[in-house]
């Protein structure tokens, strides 16, 4: 059989190079596609949003990390945010919002086993999905809750405290009746915490001179829950003034020189000392709580109970260099491209 | 109103100095005393044993510790085992045997608030109390189960694996279903380990050259739980080995130098990696769940599943270098001082 219809058109970026040092866009290429036709059980899928995560440095690096890495010469991976264009899948409905990881491309086929989740409009912006109602707050979520597990009065402490995860963490602390402090880069990000994001104190730990002083003096009870987004110097303060049965939530480490042996104070005898917990949390291991987590913080939202910034590009070409600025830290809010139009906005 | 009874004697010991380096027997005192007659609500107690502990070190120190230190010129104060021999409580009976915080003397006057059990010698000897049934004994089984959480089949990593609370813990381990690895400091103690304590494998740390690579030989499905009672280089290979959602139980801290701030590998990425834990565990916050461990492994006591050995030195007089022996690390066992005859051996 023969078809008259005109091939339809699809844009891909693929991965052609791994990082030497900085993320540059040379290391990525746009190509033109032909857009995929839906067989018996699939579905195409028109991308709105991806989602430009830093993660994304450990995906196309070959270092040793919790996955292996994207391969060359493919499409480059990441989190999305589309609209179903035609299913001939039984789940799924033409018009359905679909988050998922269909990478970055204009125009995906799926068969259902790379979308995470439909989304429901009414819960506000389609776009939430890419981070208060997406990974961003599952991370924040289950890392405070199930890690922290803070009470209200204690004292909770966030490292990278107005970027997309800590200013999620410090609301919710907030919400849950803690006393919160942020530690951040700049002056600015200091004036986003208090204002924005309702943290009772916040250091720019560039400026702060003795920075155990100025936390000793933003946490007069001690900390007793730390999440912690960074470790290595600007973490060591933050250890000498947690309280008995203190739980330090390590949810990121880019603070922590690479190499091989990054060495620093030994932490042992602090967390005897204390009774304190120290714990790794990786939101790839409770992708199955979405939905619940979503539950949760939906409402918060709604009510305006939690504040968030987004920074969005235009266009799939634009991706490779926003990926660049967002690991730079020039991004202002939730790093996100918008590839079509969202017919929710 | 004037008695005529004899005054009856007493011995005690004092703390006249705090340690300078080393603990040595010049910083106490053997002293006559009179033996106290108990009033209302009080019991006259006969010490059988007191409890060497490697804690007394700091107990002694005026250094940062989790408690205050003993003050000089007072009794040495210890945990012991004593009968009741005389009673005006009506908690206490002539004859029982109770394990408290008597302190270094052959007599004490109690009022009960420093008993903090009843012995019931069928569960065994008495001066099991002193270690299987006793804070060793609470130390390994709650050390182990609230902070490792070890399920059958995984293997647990024990350092000092010959001494006190390690070679309860690999024991009990291995009733839990474990393969269990001993870290120690001597051939006859790795011996011990694989006969006396029933270790699958057991590592001379300080003659195995490359101890990654014998952990890694001798935990070939790498290591679940890390009970440390030691820190420091001894225990950097071992979190080179830990699988995911690791527990590493911090004990004990010897094995990192004195000092305001020890450096050495940062923890926090193999943490994140792996989703592990490491918290800090004291036994001293557990005392309530005496009873109820004991009632857990008075019986694998009683099976001859948890074997142990004493190392007993004879008389009052005897107990400061008795302690400096211990904390040299000369001892064969729980070491424990014979103030007077043990009416259960």
């Amino acid at each position: 059989m023969i078809s008259n219809k005109p091939v339809a058109k699809n844009q891909e970026v693929w991965l052609r190079a791994r990082p030497q040092g900085t993320v540059t866009p040379e290391l990525f290429e746009l190509r033109d596609a032909a857009r995929p036709e839906p067989g018996p059980g699939e579905l195409l899928i028109r991308i709105i949003y991806l989602s430009l995560d830093p993660a994304m440095r450990g995906w196309i690096s070959d270092a040793p990390n919790y996955r292996e890495p994207v391969p060359l010469d493919s499409v480059m991976i990441g989190f999305t945010l589309g609209e179903v264009a035609q299913s001939r899948h039984p789940d799924y409905a033409m018009g359905d919002i679909v988050y998922g990881r269909q990478g970055w491309r204009a125009w995906a086929l799926s068969d259902g086993s790379d979308i995470d989740r439909k989304v429901e409009p009414l819960q506000g912006p389609i776009s939430a999905a890419m981070h208060v109602l997406g990974l961003t707050g599952l991370t924040a979520y289950l890392g405070l809750t199930r890690v922290g597990q803070p009470k209200a009065g204690e004292t909770v402490l966030v490292s990278t405290a107005a970027g997309a995860v800590g200013s999620m963490v410090g609301q919710i602390a907030k919400i849950q009746g803690c006393r919160t402090v942020g530690l951040t880069g700049s002056d600015d990000k200091v004036v986003a915490c208090v204002e924005d994001f309702g943290y009772d104190a916040a250091i720019n730990y560039k400026t702060a001179g003795d920075l155990e002083a100025a936390l000793s003096e933003a946490c007069p009870d001690g900390i007793d829950v730390y999440f912690d987004n960074v470790g290595g110097e600007i973490s060591d303060a933050a250890l000498d003034l947690i309280n008995h049965r203190a739980r330090i939530v390590v949810c990121g480490t880019m603070g922590i020189p690479a190499g091989p042996n990054p060495r620093g104070p030994r932490v042992s005898r602090q967390l005897l000392v204390k009774r304190a917990r120290m714990e790794g949390f990786l939101v790839l291991d409770h992708l199955h709580r979405l939905d619940e987590v979503v539950a949760i913080l939906a409402p918060w939202m709604a009510e305006g109970r939690l504040r968030f910034r987004e920074d969005i590009v235009e266009g799939l070409a634009a991706a490779p260099a926003a990926l660049q600025q967002l690991l730079a830290g020039n991004n202002r809010g939730k790093m996100m491209v918008r590839v079509g139009p969202d017919p929710t906005a």
